[in-house]
């Protein structure tokens, strides 16, 4: 049934029967997370003999350096290598850091706020600091500009990536616009890839701010679920064309690789940001953990081990977004509750509700015990104005769990959209 | 021969002597590091076992917690107790972090400057900042003063602990006076403790600034070289009696426990200042490396296997330390080219040379193929107005080219020595 063509005692009846539904979900007592991006227990087992590529003393050099004592803020060689693999660029381009690239993200950000870039003031001491966010988007990502009192501006995601023509002109007019945050590569939350063309006019456009940062969150660069990858075009290459190398952040790291919580992260930039985030963090910083980036060069060794290891992460998760995706076709297909895009990677599916049925939908989820990301969080300010999108994580509960979830989830949608069509009948 | 005393002509006759000595340092070629204070490869040896203590699967659980996933902004909760158990602090005052006290340190002061504590504005609106320095002290506690612009004000160590009536009266009487840096046992370079008088009047005292913060970096709070262990009054304890428990910020590490790069650093503070922490924190990071963390708890297990494990590490040290002291003496002894203090725990030796020597013999080491902490550096802005501290660091050099730096060490400072009297004869 097509609930926005459908009539009022149609509507109705499907309304019982879905309560009668939801009902019966609730009485099931379920406790399921479908919250945030988390490894399943089953992928976190996958890399359990890195945890022993560095155990003993023998072990504890690479080159010059033993691993175990202090120094090296740029992260250990053999590791800068490795990332360098990964993000075709050389290796002195890379800083590895510690267990999160959020935290190099944050740090990155704070070092433009209270030192200011190269070439820039601070900006905190700008009278305005504004950020473009593309939506939907990453939670956050946002709440660090909240944090900050920068004032973000959405700019939508269109099949591309963001609506370019828009970030041209707010960036190019206004020099109070600093920057932007981008997930170009199997996007959070929709799994969209930036075409080359939306790569080629970051790099290209104007900026009104000449201290203008593109935070570039490579968060699932190689974090693909079928064989048929995505394809990004490599961002620093194309700025070498127009001299924007400095314009780029770019960060990327092994937590949903190897561990979510014992990764490595890294960063790259062009040398001259380099050259700057060393000289404010050597103040911050001795150096990272390089024993646990010895492990995980010990154990993947290349970007041929990386890939070879996210085959078997993609043989986990592919079964769970399957079985998501064909749930939602099943239950939602042609009701006109919602539309979703089909990933190739990443860890979401972005859910588009019926407008004005988000935050009731995950309310519902809620009393029937499946806690979703909040209805809003992939919008700056948690304020999503359609009230329409949600993000579903299908990578933690096993597959059975997430099937009675995902169901839940279903019911709970057409149950918001008939609410939402009974108001206009 | 008392340089001091010495005539004109027995000053220059041992100056062709010791340059003959100086000339012989030089020809061994040495390249001897005492610059800073990084544990040696013998004692890095001594923690192996903690490299597989966490190794399977089946350990990856820590209570309900998988330590590889994400989440515990304030650390896993085992690694907490121990924190706690050394510091004698509530578990609910620690939070575990990452690899790095400094980082926690310079982050806590970046929340304060950008964000201001949870009772003031923040630090970088203010017209000025200033920030009380003991010293001798630590070269990268104020550099991170000195990369925020704050105005350092040394403060005299003396022999238990900081001249506290110029504190009271600096910290009393100027609100732009925001804290102290404080490393409170065993101190850097000096090897000082605190006394309990001295403790009682940093929480007593009075403090213009409401937000006034004493950065109480308790390094060396298990790092006893012999056997007789001075005792440190628990500044919470005292603090308590005066309510004064938000005004004290607590840091350690196992940083000179198990790994100096690879170790786990914890904060301790006050409820209020956790959770102002953990507010602005949560932004930052989702939570430390829990995998290390666990490590840590498994292999050590309690505050008696820690200081079990530290009498190892005072075995490794005490004789680099006696050697040189017994060097320092038998060279130097009653000839007024310096003196110092005999650390009972830490890592450093501080020599005071003559004044207007220390440049000169951190020049001549140098030149002889032997790296020290540069002179200065234990003064804010590098500025050591005697030109007369210089900070030994012993542990890293094993005991045979400790010797041979320590010998160029004494023929260097007796050469400046014998210089600088010569210019006033």
């Amino acid at each position: 049934m097509n609930l926005t063509t459908a009539s009022r005692s149609e509507l109705e009846a499907f309304r019982q029967k879905l309560l009668k539904d939801f009902e019966a979900c609730k009485a099931k007592g379920l406790k399921l997370d479908m919250s945030r991006g988390k490894p399943s227990k089953a992928q976190l087992d996958l890399c359990e003999p890195m945890l022993t590529a560095v155990s003993r003393n023998e072990e504890m050099q690479a080159g010059k350096t033993d691993v175990r004592n202090y120094g090296g803020l740029e992260g250990l060689a053999e590791c800068r290598k490795l990332f360098a693999e990964i993000l075709e660029v050389p290796e002195d381009w890379v800083m590895a850091g510690g267990n999160a690239s959020l935290t190099m993200m944050y740090d990155a950000m704070l070092r433009l706020w209270v030192f200011g870039a190269p070439e820039g003031k601070p900006w905190s001491q700008e009278a305005k600091v504004k950020w473009l966010c593309p939506v939907p988007g990453y939670d956050r990502h946002f709440a660090i500009c909240q944090q900050l009192g920068m004032e973000m501006i959405p700019v939508p995601m269109l099949e591309d990536g963001p609506d370019m023509a828009l970030v041209e002109k707010l960036a190019g007019e206004d020099p109070a616009v600093k920057g932007i945050w981008c997930v170009p590569k199997y996007s959070n939350p929709e799994g969209k890839t930036y075409s080359d063309q939306t790569v080629r006019r970051f790099v290209k456009m104007k900026t009104a701010a000449p201290d203008f940062r593109i935070f570039w969150d490579n968060a699932y660069i190689v974090h693909h679920l079928t064989d048929e990858h995505e394809e990004l075009l490599n961002v620093f290459e194309a700025a070498k064309e127009y001299g924007a190398e400095d314009r780029v952040l770019e960060f990327c790291s092994t937590s949903k690789i190897s561990y979510a919580g014992a990764g490595v992260a890294a960063m790259a930039a062009s040398p001259a940001n380099i050259a700057w985030t060393k000289k404010i963090m050597g103040v911050q910083a001795i150096g990272p953990d390089k024993i646990n980036q010895l492990r995980h060069v010990r154990y993947f060794k290349d970007r041929a081990g990386i890939e070879a290891h996210m085959k078997k992460h993609a043989a986990l998760l592919k079964p769970k977004f399957d079985m998501v995706l064909s749930l939602l076709e099943s239950n939602l297909g042609g009701t006109g509750a919602g539309s979703w895009h089909t990933p190739k990677g990443g860890y979401f599916i972005s859910f588009d509700a019926m407008p004005g049925c988000a935050k009731r939908i995950h309310a519902l989820c809620k009393e029937a015990g499946v806690v979703m990301t909040s209805a809003g969080a992939t919008y700056p300010y948690g304020d999503d104005p359609k009230d329409s999108n949600l993000r579903i994580a299908p990578s933690l509960p096993p597959v059975e769990e997430l099937k009675e979830a995902a169901q839940v989830f279903c019911t709970c949608a057409l149950l918001a959209a008939t609410e939402k069509q009974l108001e206009t009948r």
